[in-house]
């Protein structure tokens, strides 16, 4: 048999090529495969199982604000997409373009839809006519295409899934309210569910998503002192309802027009788990999302009553947790391996000895700490467990996250501490000037990431220019 | 307040204009909405609400069948697409291709998914390598996108929601059971939670899809007496296997073609649930996928503690039912035609005398009859309704098919028969010649359908050419 077995395949260390560990794990937890659809990424059941976590918790956070999904067609005709005129520009350098429907030429171009305001102001111009109507807090989850010259797998592809919720308010502090408001369910799933420690802050003007007027994000620092966008959320004023003539009769029946709102987060999120938890044994996956929460391994399976009671272990936590018992053939070795690749939470490993004293060991992905508990005891160890592992995860990243974040006063200080330390978040005063904002990336490699919300007075004066600064900024590299 | 609330619109009666009929429904129950995309369609949260509970429902049995969720690229190649000879026949006419990126043309056009075989064997000729990677048993929930000419909401739209099984086996007789067992839940889906009888059966020949060696489908008789094809399972062979070049070892070491399945279901079906239940005063729902199950109309609210009284009521439904109360400031009339519109299984009205009579009226939706039940009795006279409404709909559904089922031996006898009862399912025997097919609908205006997996033998020769009968064929005029 040992010569079927699959074997667990080794995967570049983190520290040696950090980029090809990412790949690595991608391909070797199984979570997507390559096809000759370039830029574009197969996403393989565990994968999936991931994203379909992520759905069902964040679907239920938007419903219980009461939002509605909705589902709006895939293409954008060519003139819709031209209405506003700073989206366009935005997005018309990276779409895809349709232009036969079978054998013939279509009449005129469609896009295939990079996001989708355009279609919800046109539906919005149709369904809304009264203050009765509003807020209209829509929903989608599809997919959606950038023509991206270079790609990598969740981080950057030509099509991703994501969910992308557009709003529509009676008043500008209402659609300010629910722009932060969904920030910080971003913020809160990020930091709860996937143990991801964020920055909410407000992108810079030249950051801005195109036809915005303000977007908000939330940045998280990978391992490698990277950052990553994680997730947007913007205001848009009444800009594209006036582009798209959506107009309401308020309660002085007075015509005005509707605030808007749009949020999104993407498939990214996974690439943002891996590359946060991930270590040298491969995946390591928040509770929360894990496609399986727990593995119970039978060791010495051989041997009478093993696999009966390996089976009546796993059968008592199914009700509350996602459980997998391994019982084929492969060797405990092969299967702690095997489950160590694909981050589950928490292993259960239970053999004859332990069946005999009673107990069973809990093994914590993140750490790799082994705890001997009693069977009678088995589903409050097991709940906190978990909860340990979540702690113990954002605990470890928020610990990266600090030993990354330099306060620098100078352009100087920036170079030196990034050289002296890696890559890192630089906390550092900023102008306004965008002329600075360019000037410091140039001269040291990290663009602002953002504006925070929680704002901190570190200087008097800009990084760059010398002059008063107006606001703390967080600086990095990003993905 | 009278003047701003919104009316519950005329639509036309089924018997007028049942075309006409059907999009007022889509439109006036808040289904969907029209766009500039020409031939798609925006599914509103009241329809897309239907669609998730549809997804929820089936989602659940594949993956207790053991199903696993993927994700493929929405793009195919040109070169992939044409690797099947028949399959490229069948759909290269009516795809749509992808010429531009960004500004740039594309060395090779690609087509927006059509349906997945391509990508999924590609993907399954990477991945399968030894018996014991089969079976693969992969679902995909997306879009799709079919150039087609006339377009009707639901029932034809050139980019529609769906979800498409594609699993391999590795016996024929295996693929051949997962391609009737997937045949067998989506008619049971139908029947038990639709409320929709159907008839299980073989497509012909000339009718089975692009490059499948058999095809089954799930054939539904709507109201009008046109059938609809609700569902389809596919048994491939090893053809695709070969052409994609998937081969496995087997457990005496040969290398050999595994055997495809595929089989999908799509927001069609909630054409059919409007056309199979649907009625002069709009939707009627099946409890299993209405978005409300049970809507609460307080009568004469302004009186004390009738709000109060609403409110306990729907929040002891809550936990088990979906459940909304409707307290807003229209009148209850308005509120009975509203949610008669929205096709809301159960109505339950309450007024001060039921209060102090400590009852309530519950109104079934599908026949409008009207139950006083006793307060302390509510959830269980609750549960039995719906299980009423569920009977009562599948009865109504199954009779108006049996009564527009027509045995026939002769053309003339099925133009006799369609001319004196109107549209039906036609039974009839039939040679197994596809020109006696073609002649049939010729001259009777009724194609096959299917061939029923319950044979019946009702006559010895074929209804057209009079030659030995080899089967018993279901022929219909076809949405």
């Amino acid at each position: 048999m040992a010569g079927d077995k699959k074997l667990v395949e080794q995967i570049t260390s983190m520290d040696v090529d950090f980029a090809q560990w990412y790949t690595d794990i991608c391909k070797k937890a199984d979570l997507i495969d390559y096809s000759s659809v370039k830029g574009c990424m197969i996403i393989r059941p565990y994968g999936y199982a991931i994203w379909e976590n992520i759905q069902k918790n964040l679907d239920s956070r938007f419903k219980a604000l009461g939002h509605e999904n909705v589902y709006m067609p895939m293409f954008i005709p060519e003139s819709l997409l031209n209405k506003e005129k700073d989206h366009v520009e935005g997005f018309a350098p990276e779409v895809a373009w349709v232009t036969h429907g079978g054998s013939e030429k279509l009449t005129e171009r469609l896009c295939v839809r990079p996001t989708s305001e355009t279609l919800f102001c046109e539906h919005y111009a149709n369904i809304i006519r009264s203050y009765r109507d509003l807020p209209k807090l829509y929903n989608q989850w599809c997919s959606v295409v950038r023509w991206e010259k270079t790609t990598r797998p969740f981080l950057r592809s030509r099509e991703f899934l994501w969910q992308e919720g557009h709003t529509m308010h009676a008043t500008a502090e209402e659609a300010r309210a629910e722009t932060v408001q969904m920030l910080n369910v971003y913020a809160d799933f990020h930091e709860e569910d996937l143990a991801i420690p964020v920055i909410k802050g407000a992108k810079t003007p030249s950051d801005k998503f195109a036809g915005a007027e303000d977007t908000y994000a939330i940045e998280a620092l990978m391992h490698d002192g990277k950052a990553l966008q994680a997730g947007t959320s913007h205001y848009f004023g009444d800009g594209f309802a006036k582009a798209f003539d959506i107009t309401y009769t308020d309660k002085d029946n007075k015509l005005v027009h509707p605030f808007q709102t749009s949020w999104g987060v993407t498939t990214r999120m996974i690439g943002g788990i891996i590359m946060t938890h991930g270590d040298d044994n491969g995946l390591v996956l928040p509770p929360a999302v894990a496609p399986i929460q727990v593995v119970v391994i039978p060791v010495a399976a051989h041997k009478p009553g093993v696999i009966e009671a390996a089976t009546e272990l796993a059968n008592r936590l199914k009700g509350d947790y996602r459980v997998k018992l391994d019982d084929s053939d492969n060797s405990p070795g092969w299967k702690f391996a095997e489950y160590e690749m694909k981050g589950v939470p928490l292993r259960i490993e239970l053999g004859p000895r332990d069946i005999e004293a009673g107990q069973c060991v809990i093994v914590t992905r993140h750490n790799l700490e082994k705890t001997v508990v009693k069977l009678d005891e088995l589903e409050a160890a097991v709940k906190a467990k978990l909860q340990e592992v979540r702690d113990g995860m954002y605990a470890k990243a928020l610990a990266n996250r600090e030993k990354r974040t330099y306060d620098c006063k100078t352009i100087d200080e920036i170079i030196e501490k990034l050289a002296a330390n890696g890559d890192g978040f630089v906390r550092a005063m900023w102008c306004g000037d965008p002329e600075c904002e360019d000037k410091v990336k140039e001269m040291t490699g990290v663009g602002s990431r953002c504006v925070p919300l929680e704002q901190e007075h570190i200087s008097d004066v800009c990084v760059c220019c010398g002059k008063p600064a107006k606001q703390l900024v967080y600086w990095g590299k990003a993905y």
